[in-house]
């Protein structure tokens, strides 16, 4: 009878826990992340090629970086040298291990002449699990 | 014979059809989505109020209406009553049908004495079908 009772918990207690395991991790990440806007204005004569370079680099890092959540760029229509980023990182090493990798300093580098400015604005997200659809 | 040889284009002809409208459906959508950012100044008396009341009409938005792809908020951390918004709607009928929506006019009016400004920038996304992992 004592055996029964013991599996029975067993039975309640392993996947409550798992459960409050995983919402704690879920929980976790999201206060973690790293949500950001990187604000830029690209010389206007440039802005095609930076745009290329830009989109190439944002491909690279979301297919091959698990820790890059989103790098969603945008280009304002009245101004389209102003573009904005909305950037996600998991956590900070996982932003830390994208600035090392060939496809980032390879946007990096060859943009560097491309950019007239650049502000980098560290934000808290209202709603930290919102997905695009 | 000849009713075989229909067969076999059908065969091979509506799949790839299909394939074609399913493609040209996806990139249409892309093309029709409405993408912008909203920049807000909230008084600082009211921020916590004003930061409920978005949050509440954010997931109502989101839950309820497929044509509200994302409406992803943040606060910046040095300027707390600075918050910026991507939004992404289906398209400018899922635009207009939120706007209707009782979730978005009870945001509305009850904030409308919390938001010291609002600029609604148009933008073209550079990766349109871009996602949140």
């Amino acid at each position: 009878m004592k055996k029964r009772n013991t599996g029975f918990s067993n039975f309640i207690l392993i996947p409550a826990m798992l459960t409050l395991f995983l919402c704690n991790n879920t929980s976790a990440q999201n206060n973690t992340q790293v949500v950001r806007l990187a604000k830029l204005v690209i010389d206007s004569t440039h802005l095609e090629s930076y745009k290329a370079a830009l989109k190439e680099g944002i491909e690279a890092s979301v297919r091959l970086e698990s820790g890059v959540l989103t790098l969603y760029a945008v280009a304002e229509k009245n101004n389209p040298t102003h573009i904005t980023i909305l950037e996600i990182y998991a956590d900070t090493a996982a932003y830390k291990t994208h600035l090392q990798t060939p496809h980032f300093i390879k946007y990096k580098t060859g943009t560097k002449e491309m950019v007239r400015s650049l502000e980098l604005i560290e934000t808290i997200p209202l709603v930290p699990g919102m997905k695009i659809k």
